[in-house]
């Protein structure tokens, strides 16, 4: 278990979890005036000339907005971005440790998808790419939207993306564990924010044809207000089924659990087929934690922490993803990519029970991903260089 | 001179000149559940309850944005976001190297003053101190006197007031040198931008009697239809007298160029009283050169570059200045702060007539200025610690 004491020492040390340094040593006059005045004047003249050439002079190219409201913050909800803070100079940190990238926290005050829009817009010049982190849904999807289409940078919602392609590696190891298959598996998927609907949206795009969404109301309605939510209803079992979590995980072969902490019940687990895998992916706190789970018969289990087996993060995914889509200037991070990284995750270790994904901390890893989404940038035609 | 090739040289390396760097290290699973999911789950929920912790637990209390919108970088003008990055990120290796401030550039899409108010009240919640950088006059005034009234970090437009906190020190020096006192000397500020109208303000609040400002139409008059400007000729000499540069110039002990390149003849410097002062700190290039100021007669001379004697550059200042404010988690960056500031570099050396300001490479500088305006906050009550 995490210490509370000891996570704040950690934090309260420097304080925080990040650094801006130079990149280039000035020791002397010389330097100076190469670095600064009247130097810098060069590379100022060349990038007003083709603005292209900001890639080439400046840090632009490897720098990474993590962008939160703070609206969606782990398992604790609309804190705020102060608060966010420590999470986004959490990513910025893994960035660059395992994938080479200048991640950098940008914590906004604002509460509307039109404002994030904006901001995100006006920044565009300083980054190469937009990391939108903990915005709740469905503000995040407009988000999403709006600036895929807006920018000439990638952007990419880690919430979304980053889950299902870490939950799709994983689920595809421990499907072929547990000897079922992706098309005739029932699999619950429990939250419907956003990393729940991107997960479903990936795995329907995978093959998977018996995907049961529930949010806290129940089996997904096709007439929910929320046309996220409704859409995935449509092109889901929840079109046909009614019922709450209980019985959506009756004889299910998969609990994907993405919504809120101690949720599901031994007996719940109990109800679902013979050897199920169970996902309790909720952060800081698992739907159910996996001892628990075990005892009641699951064949293998997940949870979104580094303290069990199994950490079906995130974390794994986006310091490769950045890193490959960094590498030739991608003006999109795209489906093709999305697969591409999630294959390189499932096809890195040969699968245990106890070993569904690679190791967090593994920078092998991310450079593997970021060879894989490189080239399915290039494959698909949004590599830039 | 400086080379045109190696200075791009310089920036094409990595490229860029910063860097974001991790300043807890990840070394294995524990850290990792300290760093992100689930401890970083604890600094969150007590920045939640007192937003005031962020400065305990994240990076904000050393954060500085520097904020442009490219719209009068240097010399060059209106060159856009992109392409004042190179400049921003200058100023972030500076402010690391000399102040051990975690500098950041916050290169802006925007063309107007009501955006870029907009842009950086959103991101408050990031950082501890706002720079201003490069933007243009009178849009920066109005940007300034916003924020200095709706953020509760200090904002500081280094153009106006950094380089007020610079010429104010080497013209004391000079002036000690040259035996002239700053009452009765006959000041001609050459250039009514952003640091024009904040180097006349503050030769003003120090007791400078006899100052004439001149933009590229003249002699300022109190009926410009710029309210900055209309303002200034009020409160100087320019309100009994009309004409040009030229004109201006005419038995002037003091000139302070911050305005073109080359605009300053020979024959102008001929025409000042004897044994004048030439600041010509047009950057990068100077209103007239050094060797040829001191052909003319000039006793002392100045430029903003770090390749001549005596340069007179806000690199000086800036560093050591978010650090004492920061150190103290100043409220605001005050008049108190400035002329201590100014008062630091005045007095860090014994000056000679090519040696009026201290090196701008100078570590130690930098700690006495911050030393200096940390007390003046606390003097003046706008200390938070």
């Amino acid at each position: 278990m995490v210490d509370r004491k000891e996570a704040l020492e950690l934090h309260s040390k420097n304080p925080g979890k990040i650094s801006v340094e130079p990149s280039v040593e000035i020791e002397g006059k010389e330097d100076l005036s190469l670095v600064y005045t009247p130097g810098v004047a060069e590379p100022c003249k060349e990038i007003e000339e083709e603005v292209e050439k900001a890639y080439e002079y400046t840090s632009k190219g490897n720098l990474v907005a993590v962008v939160s409201d703070g609206s969606a913050v782990l398992g604790l909800g609309d804190i705020g971005a102060e608060a966010a803070m420590p999470v986004m100079e959490g990513k910025a940190n893994l960035m660059k440790k395992f994938g080479d990238v200048d991640g950098f926290p940008e914590c906004i005050d604002t509460d509307t998808a039109e404002e994030i829009i904006e901001h995100v817009e006006r920044i565009e010049p300083t980054y190469g790419a937009i990391n939108l982190e903990d915005i709740k849904a469905p503000r995040c999807f407009k988000v999403e939207e709006a600036l895929k289409k807006s920018l000439d940078i990638p952007v990419f919602h880690d919430d979304q993306h980053g889950t299902a392609i870490v939950v799709g590696a994983a689920l595809r190891n421990a499907l072929e564990l547990a000897e079922r298959d992706l098309e005739n598996s029932r699999i619950v998927i429990s939250g419907a924010g956003a990393s729940g609907i991107a997960v479903a949206n990936f795995l329907l795009d995978a093959g998977a044809r018996k995907i049961v969404p529930v949010d806290s109301s129940g089996i997904l309605r096709t007439d929910d207000e929320n046309s996220y939510k409704a859409d995935l209803a449509e092109r889901t079992l929840a079109s046909e089924e009614e019922g709450d979590l209980e019985d959506a995980m009756k004889d299910a072969d998969v609990l994907i659990g993405l919504s809120a902490p101690g949720i599901v019940s031994k007996e719940m687990v109990e109800s679902m087929a013979e050897d199920p895998i169970v996902f309790a992916l909720a952060n800081p706190e698992p739907e159910i934690k996996p001892g628990k789970a075990k005892e009641a018969g699951a064949y293998i289990t997940a949870t979104g922490r580094s303290d069990f087996e199994n950490q079906v993060n995130n974390s794994l995914a986006f310091p490769g993803v950045f890193r490959g889509a960094l590498d030739v200037r991608a003006s999109d991070i795209n489906e093709e990519m999305k697969i591409a990284a999630s294959e390189a995750i499932r096809g890195f270790i040969e699968p245990e029970k106890d070993n569904i994904v690679p190791e967090t901390l593994d920078k092998e890893l991310a450079m593997e991903i970021a060879d894989r989404v490189a080239e399915a940038a290039k494959n698909s035609g949004v590599a830039r260089e």
